[in-house]
């Protein structure tokens, strides 16, 4: 049944899609009547219940699986919060402008576009070291900081590509949306680039609910908004998008085991490893047990998570021939990342990154800490005492006495009660300062580096803290419903004739009701059978037009709906219907009665339409079903 | 078993439940970790699963059951949408500073706030017109202008709270916050204020997918933004809140009656109309059949939805007896509106508006028609032929021939087709103009008055086009979450026990899976029960820790979830374990192999505690179930 979906048989088919896509509104530019906003989309009412669908299976996939904190945080991020995370200064790309039109390029589009010009023009007469220079350039661009891109574009004499003007020099853009909250106060805000940071601004409250064990995780199903140079490409690169991310946290010392990672260490999946993209190699299938024990996946905690979303994304119907997990090189990756995958499907435009499943290690929670002086760590419990290394402070109790009469108890209380890594900074502070001055409940009392000794000692405690890594799996929902959509297109022989073979949880309905030709009676069975499914929460359309079979089958196959019921003569007489499955077309005769409990469970993925047919008498279709 | 629940009730328990929010994060304050912003918060695990759980249930009793559209269109908006739409110039509230430290305040709040402290500081020492007088400005503080309020602040002396310090002159200060997108394009934007437009700008398209008839509705769930200047009451009045809105577009003519409404005309539902408001009188119960016959509520559609919302919020779990629909006094609307009410709960500060339910006339699909110059019309097609005044154009077509040779029957080919709204403007226009000139395939051809004759006839039309009318329902979610939280607390003989009687399908979590005792035979039971309880996509909380089971059913009743089951010693030998409902805390045996259903059936509302009352045997609780 799988048939290999490369991008030459996706282009062939692409136009029709693009035709079904505007005339069935399952997305369309944002806008229009104003004349459009680049890289904003707005889902009509098929696309945006597959995103409803994709999302609900997401909740059941992820979340309820693996008892994750679903949360649901602010778009609206206040901006010293995105300045620790980095955002606001990193979250760049660089900008050229047209020196006399100011009209804006993002510069490794530019470059990489007149070069790839130059190289389909010019051909052969191009010079053989010209050509690899190019070549080289294209495949390095967007690594290239503001100097080494100056120096190409000025090297390489790379113009505005509609006027032929000189460009600026390239500067870095932010690429957050900026606003300002409040009527006075004007706090300085951005609309958020990812849903991360808010899971790790709740990482305390998380690890309060989780009993304050890990390992455990957060999830966030929302929107991420991206002030794009150059949006293109319909839903893969847009200004305002959605996004499913999980940040996972876990004991740096034991994320190498992952226990339910045993069931998958058989499952194979095509990978793109470091090696073999060093080797100019294609990607190919590995046991991901293998993969983790050489080495080439850097845990289990992260090869879990990889298996865990290659088994989502074919659940939910993409061709499993066309993913591929790729691993970034080592300098694709951010310096504190100890591995990253992406998560790629092969569309018409070639493979699209879809889900980016990156170790972060400690950065994140490290990033906040730092910046609001609040711990964010979680404790390591141990079975039995366990020897280590621990800071004591000893004071000179006698002499802080009498310097600072009944304030004296007060500061030594404090100071011992200190935790073992302020103890630690204090000793490293007293190296350089002679005084330390503590604000204890208001008053400021000072301790003199003459009145301390610190001593390490072996000691054996029964917990320590430690700052949790975290395997982060982030998916861009608007790029999986792109792909699906590619991926689940067909056309019959009559290539005018085009459906979706959706998988059911999928398809944004869930059935048709039609009726072979009008008439009142079968319009009250229709009424029944749709009140009937409804109740159940399933999702249907009826269709009792004056039009011929064949052409209501024709409409409810364009927007990929899986099961038809048809109401006939024979519906009056024998209490049943006929149920028709998308694909094979087949029918068969079903009572009425046991219809509504079918299509739930063929809508859940509960039974499937072989069932059916070994279940239920095949039915004839005639001639109207053409 | 109903209780009311007036706002003493409610205040009362407050604190007790604030506890418990803050504890088990159900929500919090966004960013505390960086001092916070006011008016916004995240949702912790158990908030985020009730916002689900509302939203997907409202999803199954709106958009599936009356087979709405719903859409997801983008937050980011252009200022030209939200020009047309009057939120540039009227989405606004009237701002106060303080003249020497600058802090803003919302006017019409600070004079109330000022007059109702001096109203209970002097009491009875306070002249009786005085009192009258300001308890007259507090009634209609928020309909005040500029001017109005301006005179008011300086009347009655009103100074910034904190310092005494004078106030600045009111300026209206608008809500919505901006943002620029793009780099060179510098579009000025903003986040939507409500998702509506969306909806609007959207309306061609949907109308084409629902074959070109009206009536039809859209729907959207999402997020709406309010730059608030004085935010507080928690979830009541955020910067960025869920909504879920519907735009139903009717027929003007038709929206008098709707089909559907005919199964609730005896549903009783509490009215506070204007009248009784006019009265000083106290909301009272209407059948709805009544209210629509003596012009209570003006049209079936609008009060067809008053009845889909109340029952939609029983559903859900706010108590009915606490649900009240208010109408709007003709000050309180729009111009345009003919007929406007708010679904309001009592809370415990005091009646809140959670759903608001508009007659928004044909205003929005006109203003964008006018900013554009895009018709957005719907056809009324005649089953027999009707009289229609239509004007009809006489050209001299000899002259125009004449004058523009060939381009003079382009000319007359245009104009004879131009459809009849644009005939009558053309004869508007001619009654100040000479001439007006037509672009036609890039050619500008002009056409002088003299050569035009406009008539008046009665012709028979199978169609005519016109502007639907649009009928709102929308829902703050987090207001509905509020309510539901405040009316499902609970508190046991001691009250520390705390519980929340949610209903199943809003439920955070379905049900929890406790061991007696801690048994690693007990543990095997209870991993196979999780996983076919999560294969149907029921979430669940399991508790095999080593504390007495009393304990472990208080904190799955704390945060709600209403079905607890055990597994015991019986478990074993018998495949058995023992169902907790948590409002009854009555138990009952079930047999293993059913329990994954009975869960489903009753989360889904399929079925009953009752009818598991009546179905399986009663198990006697022992001593460690305090």
């Amino acid at each position: 049944m799988l048939q290999q979906l490369n991008k030459e048989v996706l282009l062939k088919r692409k136009e029709a899609l693009e035709q079904v896509i505007k005339r069935r509104f399952i997305y369309q530019p944002a806008f229009s009547l104003y004349g459009g906003v680049a890289g904003l989309y707005d889902y009509g009412p098929v696309g945006c219940a597959i995103k409803t669908n994709i999302e609900q299976y997401w909740r059941e996939h992820f979340i309820i699986e693996e008892d994750l904190f679903e949360i649901a945080a602010t778009i609206l991020t206040p901006e010293p919060v995105l300045k620790a995370s980095g955002h606001v200064d990193r979250f760049t790309d660089l900008l050229v402008c047209d020196s006399k039109t100011g009209t804006g390029y993002r510069a490794d589009k530019i470059v990489t576009e007149t070069l790839e010009n130059r190289i389909a023009k010019e051909g052969d007469k191009l010079a053989a070291d010209v050509k690899a220079k190019y070549l080289l350039v294209i495949k390095d661009v967007d690594t290239f900081k503001e100097d080494k891109m100056k120096e190409i574009i000025a090297e390489l004499q790379i113009k505005a590509p509609e006027t032929g003007n000189d460009l600026t020099d390239p500067t870095p853009f932010n690429l957050m949306l900026p606003t300002i909250v409040g009527p006075s106060t004007k706090l300085p805000a951005y609309l958020r680039p990812e849903t991360a940071q808010g899971m790790f601004l709740n990482f305390a409250r998380l690890l309060e609910q989780n009993g304050g064990r890990v390992p455990f995780g957060a999830a966030q199903i929302g929107l991420g908004f991206r002030n794009e140079i150059a949006p293109r490409g319909g839903l893969l690169r847009c200004r305002e998008f959605q996004m499913a991310e999980i940040e996972y946290f876990v004991d740096p010392n034991e994320k190498s085991t992952f226990k339910k990672f045993n069931k998958y260490i058989n499952l194979e999946i095509p990978l793109l490893s470091r090696q073999l993209q060093a080797d100019a190699k294609l990607h190919q299938p590995y046991k991901m047990g293998d993969a983790v024990k050489e080495g080439i996946i850097n845990n289990e905690t992260l090869a879990y998570f990889i298996c865990r979303t290659y088994l989502y994304l074919v659940e939910i119907g993409i061709n499993p021939i066309n993913i591929r997990f790729r691993q970034h090189q080592a300098d694709e990756m951010a310096h504190y990342s100890s591995d990253c995958w992406d998560a790629e499907i092969e569309m018409s435009s070639g493979w699209v990154e879809c889900v980016g499943l990156a170790d972060r290690s400690a950065y994140d929670l490290n990033a906040h800490s730092t910046a609001t002086g609040q711990k964010l760590q979680a404790a390591r419990k141990f079975k039995v005492p366990q020897p280590r290394q621990v800071i004591q402070i000893i004071l000179d109790k006698q002499k802080i006495g009498k310097e600072l009469k009944k304030d004296g108890m007060t500061l030594i209380k404090y100071v011992e009660a200190l935790p073992d890594d302020e103890k630690q900074e204090l000793s490293e502070y007293f190296q350089t300062h002679e005084e330390k001055v503590f604000n204890i409940d208001g008053k400021d009392l000072t301790l003199n580096r003459q009145l301390v000794k610190f001593e390490q000692k072996t000691m054996n405690v029964m917990e320590e803290k430690f700052i949790p890594h975290v395997i982060e799996p982030a998916f861009g929902i608007g790029r999986i419903l792109q792909a699906i959509i590619e991926h689940s297109f067909n056309q019959r022989d009559d290539p005018q004739k085009t459906y979706f073979k959706f998988s059911p949880r999928v398809a944004p309905v869930k059935c048709s009701i039609l009726s072979v030709v009008q008439n009142e009676e079968f319009d009250i069975v229709i009424q029944e059978l749709t009140s009937s499914l409804k109740k159940l929460g399933i999702s249907c359309k009826t269709d009792n037009a004056g039009v011929a079979l064949g052409k209501k089958y024709a409409r409810t196959d364009e927007i990929g709906i899986p099961f038809a019921i048809t109401v006939d003569k024979e519906t009056l007489t024998a209490q049943s219907i006929t149920l028709r499955e998308i694909e094979t077309t087949k029918q068969v005769r079903v009572p009425i009665v046991e219809v509504p409990r079918l299509i739930l469970e063929l809508s859940n993925g509960l039974i499937l339409w072989t069932d059916v047919l070994n279940k239920y008498p095949l039915f004839a279709a005639k001639e109207e079903d053409a």
